[in-house]
């Protein structure tokens, strides 16, 4: 049985709304986070047109989501502020630098990770990267691709990790790994080269891996 | 119909041995690469007693492999000498950091590869990066898996990728991925922290990831 909880997501990019409409989909009660919520209620084609909009500061919830770039995730969190103490925080971003040109690099690699970053930023939070590794499409469908594939739990609190994990299953995904601690998320934001480079040569985003074991 | 080839394989760890019995096993005219040839039959358990073995610098082929660790890549190369020049040489090894202790980083990441390195320091070669994102157990049996998975190829030269990818399928890869230049070589080794991650956590080498799409 699917237990309804209050989700706030960070982000009125591409992830944020997609994210908020699927989890409101399966019952949760969404709220979505942004800067200036009149700013983006004016927006041409506001895509969560339908789910409520708040202030970053104006934000509680069970259960917080951050869907913005990496460059804008710390900033977003910190303007949600002591809210997040003791809730689970859940980071999709990726430290992507385009400042070079394309294929991006990444801005914190190999001996950190933007969520260890963001961890030790925010050190009531408890931090957990989950859904960096693919795009929004198969976030929210990912019984859309031709077969099962996975997707990655890593934090350093446990209970949060499995909060994140019942999350995933409600939007479908039967194949969730829990890599342990937050070190962990090196490897899932040094995964994105290689997502990045896959997604150029499929040419569309609905594809992800499956760990064969 | 398979092509037999000379295939030169530089390293006696646990890769070098593993590929030459598999590439010998279908067929290939397979030799052993060794910096000492006289000092690696004493050991105990040379594990590619079968195979012939000759120093670096003795080696001709059409196709050079090498298996060394990534510190050992570039030294075993230059060992070889002009030999490599116009060859296609499949580089297998990472650039794995274990100075700071376990989990390793990566001595050469993110804006370039050490793939690309020695690309740069061997402009005559054919550089072809495969076969570093599994282990040996799986690149010479993808069949043992309970599925298929994906190996990727990657290199500047469209025939020596080419070449690489008919090597693989003599081994039973049916899924070979061409991610085209050199490039993509930062990708497939950063993908190592996610696959140091998956090997602790499952237990054994024996994994793979796929590419659904």
């Amino acid at each position: 049985m699917m237990v309804s909880m209050q989700l706030a997501i960070l982000g009125t990019g591409a992830v944020g709304p997609a994210l908020g409409k699927a989890f409101s989909g399966v019952g949760h009660d969404v709220v979505i986070g942004t800067r200036d919520p009149e700013q983006t209620k004016q927006r041409e084609q506001w895509a969560g047109a339908d789910l409520p909009l708040a202030a970053y500061e104006d934000l509680d919830a069970e259960v917080f989501i951050n869907a913005t770039n990496g460059a804008g995730a710390l900033p977003a969190l910190q303007a949600v502020g002591d809210a997040l103490n003791g809730k689970v925080v859940i980071d999709t971003s990726n430290p992507l630098d385009f400042s070079r040109g394309f294929p991006p690099s990444l801005f914190i690699s190999n001996t950190d990770s933007l969520a260890e970053h963001l961890q030790r930023e925010l050190p009531a939070a408890r931090l957990v990267k989950m859904f960096n590794t693919t795009a929004n499409e198969v976030m929210v469908n990912p019984r859309g691709l031709p077969d099962d594939s996975t997707i990655f739990v890593a934090g350093n609190d446990p209970d949060a990790r499995q909060t994140a994990t019942s999350l995933a299953a409600d939007l479908g995904w039967t194949d969730v790994f829990d890599l342990g601690d937050l070190t962990a998320a090196r490897g899932l934001e040094m995964y994105l080269p290689l997502w990045v480079r896959l997604f150029s040569l499929i040419g569309r985003p609905n594809f992800n891996i499956k760990v064969v074991r």
